[in-house]
């Protein structure tokens, strides 16, 4: 299995993130990176491969103009007005309020804010770029000789809606990834999120469209971040009705229930007759990740990437999140290993 | 002109808001509170008195149940978190988001942030409910001998809505007011908001009601706080159309234009024959404001204070924003002095 990964991902590493009332050090910050490519490296995996430049025609087709227009922008706007910190959002349009996009950066910033953790710094859209490329080169390896492969993204993506970032996601790497497999001529394609966290991003982006199914593992977003998406009801709109499949769970979720959904799900992916199958591959299922409340432990991660190479779709992975930084390593290269020998 | 005002303004004091991408020490500051009593003090004003307890039952006319919840628990839901910080959201309901209150802090703090700069701290809620009491006492004076009163709140609410905080308000100050002079037997109320900033928790909370016609003069929403209401189209809705109008200005904005705003407000307030006003006090639209773009001087403060008392209404001042701190007394006697002068 090849892995697409760009060192432009320390580009994008704010001082800090909005947590607990306190600006903290990051918890999505770029040694997460270097775990990851150390544990692949010491298991035999081949070295990482950087990816060719971002094809934009593919994200504009999951994200809007006036998002794209505003992410390039962002920091030179803010930069403008002499603010000494990074650029987080301090207004947003709440229940009732105009969709409008303002003039003013602050105003900009809120509008298109999911979340309003998660700073932009001078060099983040380069990151950004640079994390969508290795999803699109990796997508595009499955149209040729691959049956599987891993885009190492950085940040990571599964919470940027079409016109929303926030969560550490501001360009979808998942949903750029399917778009590509798609317009590449895959006919359908699945999108299993087993980041613990909901997919809200992705789901938004495809909550209309019956040629990506996704399904989703997750915290119960009663008690988990996002918050504001991931109900087991949410199952898509219009032609994307029945498209779109949340597995909520509540706090101190083990192994044993988390599999039973991971198996539905497989089921549901399997009935979809996927052409390729991307999965939006977040570790921090693991039961001493910082943020979370799943139970998940180190030999869990290689029983469902087992469980997941037994469907025998070609399979994208696409790294989201996973914040126990010194174990990121070790449950990302067991999700692989546990796919490949299957 | 008597003043009510709490010194339990003093109970909330956050270490700090969101400001330019750094949390800072609050622009709205208990400093505000001193200089406007001294002012007061100084030109011959009766010294404020205590307000009574505030009367919950008119609250809950132009605030949601789940909201009073919220912020009667919101401390002690953070609290039992262990968070060092004092409590910020970091996650909102924004576009095709899910409008459910989630069980979880974070997530509640979001679901009623209409903006995400204001902190709540353990004893916020008590000073704002003695700051509400302010309002609700004042404007029960106008209903006896009293044909003007001067509400001292801190902290404000011209932001706060129906079930949205933010801005540095929680209660809907000027709401509850005016709905105490509804109940009190006034058929129409009037309320003109002055502050720098668009009164959008104010609009909001009215924005389907007849019986209260709201009018604001405030920088343009496209350039300013709060950025997501305050355009001129938005005309009220059902019986509430053509009961809103507000008077959004750009940056650089001097008396002059400021002032053929006001007279065209004035007027259409007295086409509406109400039998009470109650004005939203900001005086942020001082020249020498911190955050703010208006150019008024402080002899502006008194002309417009004289234009106000010709009109010759039952009038209720509820102080809102302003935070050039040394001058705010000044500049809040000024309205007042010319008021009274009329």
């Amino acid at each position: 299995m090849k892995t697409i990964a760009s060192t432009d991902h320390v580009l994008h590493f704010p001082k800090a993130e909005l947590s607990g009332g306190e600006l903290v050090r990051p918890y999505e910050c770029p040694e997460r990176w270097d775990y990851i490519v150390e544990a692949l490296a010491n298991s035999g995996f081949s070295a990482p491969q950087a990816p060719t430049p971002l094809d934009m025609a593919t994200v504009e087709k999951v994200h809007g103009d006036d998002y794209l227009r505003f992410l390039a922008q962002a920091w030179s706007l803010w930069e403008a007005e002499g603010y000494q910190g990074e650029a987080l959002p301090m207004a947003v349009p709440n229940r009732r309020m105009q969709q409008r996009e303002p003039e003013n950066i602050n105003g900009k910033l809120g509008y298109f804010a999911g979340a309003t953790e998660t700073a932009i710094t001078a060099t983040t859209w380069q990151a950004v770029q640079s994390s969508a490329a290795c999803a699109q080169t990796a997508a595009r390896l499955l149209g040729t000789s691959e049956t599987s492969a891993f885009a190492l993204c950085r940040p990571p993506g599964h919470h940027a809606g079409f016109d929303l970032y926030g969560g550490y996601c501001f360009l979808n790497n998942a949903a750029i990834a399917a778009q590509q497999l798609r317009d590449a001529g895959a006919s359908k394609v699945a999108i299993l999120d087993v980041d613990f966290h909901h997919g809200n991003g992705t789901q938004d982006i495809f909550y209309e469209r019956n040629d990506v199914l996704f399904v989703s593992l997750h915290g119960n977003p009663g008690h988990a971040f996002p918050y504001f998406l991931g109900y087991a009801d949410e199952t898509g709109k219009n032609e994307g009705e029945g498209y779109n499949i949340n597995y909520p769970m509540l706090p101190g979720t083990r192994y044993s229930v988390w599999s039973d959904a991971l198996t539905d799900a497989l089921d549901r992916i399997d009935q979809y007759f996927p052409d390729a199958l991307v999965v939006s591959l977040g570790v921090d299922t693991f039961e001493r990740d910082p943020i979370s409340f799943f139970k998940l432990t180190s030999d869990d991660f290689t029983r469902y990437g087992n469980a997941i190479g037994k469907r025998k779709h070609p399979t994208l992975f696409v790294m989201e999140g996973g914040y126990a930084v010194e174990e990121i390593g070790i449950n990302t290269r067991n999700v692989l290993q546990g796919f490949l020998n299957a």
